[in-house]
């Protein structure tokens, strides 16, 4: 059997997850894709350091170049987060002839024409299933069973924190500061969570969505962004009056002169709607193409061994096509 | 710019959806793929009819000899429904080197094996992503994206005529018999309603999920299957007053030996779970994966446009991988 070999960037959450999927469901990939993962080397912050997943010592390095630069290696997966050094070392992969997979919705969204680019001129594979509603096949989706639709709308509930939070505050009536504490006690939102409350996450998460829906690229700081954090008690009962969920929403629409018009902003979305009963820390991404209509996938968005899957399935698609 | 030669078996509701798709989306498909669909010949009943989609008098034929001995087709496009003459076409197309897309959920189910292992001797690809749950790229994610994962369950709403059905008795307090006239009328239920509301259009569709999501072939016949018709409004009203709502469920689950237990049955599914919000002629699927853990796809099971998005979904799957 061929074997993929493969680097990884990152032993974090996702990388563990990712290594956790390579070495525990190995036969079973083996079997359905005829070619076996072979995890070569780990770029790690420190060597010798106790893991949540292990992996042989052996294999671990700290130095990127030993991944980035090596010959045998034919697939660098990208989970470090930050747009540096992830992006230079993303594009140095594919210079050497690397395909590219990455989780990394802030590099790919700050650098998204360079990357994609740079991944044809070398003709190479740039796969990032991950960047997106973690373990959610959505831009795998976008990308090939729906090929032959126009998109016309795209809606998401992108960010997991965000969604705890506000589904939190409607379901036990409590207001954003005391939910907000008490998701960072429990891990569900970080000390810092600015980049998640801000929308700051989502419009990431957003450009890339209107990258591959409308072939159009726009920085994530050119979407007009609205976080929740000025969301009231008061708001959240004022929508369940008028029969809604306050949801936080990354949007993009196609207008009648072919414009792609974009936000992300909490919104009233009504009862009825697939999305208002997305809840706690799911996220889902709701899609309307010319012919097929509305379609909504729905899933986990983050966490090491979904948004692992998401890494895998990219993996196996380039093991697929390329060995 | 290369062309890809597609034959249509069948110019019905879905043979001329995607005939639709095609023409209507060709320059998005060709900019995309960079190969173009050109569809050669159509197999119809009878020629000079007038039809809601319009093609070329020149391309129709009543001959399917001129599609599956078509030395210039590449690609067979089988939307006749029903077991047979499909599945000897699809067999004939496939023996004569023709890659085989289909939308016909009991040919399939009734012939898996044969099709499957047919379409691998012969070295061409046969893809249905349209056979289960219309527009909702399912199968393809379960295929691609999901491959890492070992799949624990599979649960769906997979026949909209008895999901809209259910939703007008339970929204209406209306008896079975009532919303089943009024679906005739409004033709979202056959005049002979037996395959759907028995569970055996489920059921069809049921077999190809467990084939792909547990590599287990089970005839249709053999899946214990119980419609709605028997459903009372009692029953759903109990069910409401335990919070529920009543779904006709078909649903396969890996037991702790490793084997598959599956059944088409109506299931009280509780108001907070996603399938839950499912109405009307909607489907969903929902998936558990053991890495990835839940996710739905959530659409459009019927209609000529979703249908025929999924079908061209596939045709363009194989204008990408073989031209």
């Amino acid at each position: 059997m061929k074997t993929a070999k493969i680097g990884l960037l990152g032993f974090g959450n996702v990388g563990g997850g990712t290594y956790n999927i390579l070495t525990d469901n190995k036969s079973i990939i083996e079997e359905r894709i005829g070619v076996s993962p072979e995890v070569v080397k780990i770029l790690a912050r420190s060597k010798g350091k106790k893991r949540l997943v292990e992996a042989p010592e052996s294999i671990i390095t700290c130095d990127p170049d030993e991944i980035l630069n090596n010959e045998d290696i034919d697939i660098v997966v990208e989970m470090l987060g930050g747009i540096e050094p992830a992006t230079s070392f993303m594009l140095q992969a594919m210079k050497n002839g690397k395909h590219v997979v990455s989780a990394n919705k802030a590099a790919i969204a700050a650098n998204y024409e360079e990357l994609v680019n740079t991944a044809k001129e070398n003709n190479v594979e740039f796969l990032f299933e991950a960047s997106v509603a973690g373990g959610i096949p959505v831009l795998t989706a976008i990308n090939n069973a729906l090929q032959a639709n126009k998109v016309v709308e795209v809606m998401g509930i992108l960010n997991g924190t965000t969604n705890y939070i506000l589904t939190k505050m409607t379901e036990e009536g409590l207001n954003y500061y005391d939910v907000l504490k008490d998701a960072q006690e429990k891990g569900f939102a970080e000390a810092d969570p600015t980049a998640d409350v801000e929308g700051i996450d989502a419009a990431n998460k957003l450009s890339i969505l209107i990258a591959l829906c409308f072939g159009k690229y726009v920085a994530p700081d050119d979407i007009p962004t609205t976080g929740i954090s000025q969301i009231t008690e008061d708001d959240i009962k004022q929508a369940a009056a008028e029969g809604a969920k306050i949801k936080l929403i990354g949007q993009a629409v196609l207008t009648q002169d072919g414009e792609v018009e974009y936000s992300v902003q909490p919104l009233r979305v009504p009862a009825t709607h697939p999305l208002a009963g997305v809840n706690n820390e799911f996220n889902a991404v709701y899609i309307t193409g010319d012919k097929v209509g509305e379609l909504m996938f729905y899933g986990r968005g983050a966490g090491p061994l979904p948004t692992g899957s998401a890494v895998c399935g990219d993996i196996l698609s380039i093991m697929k096509s390329k060995f």
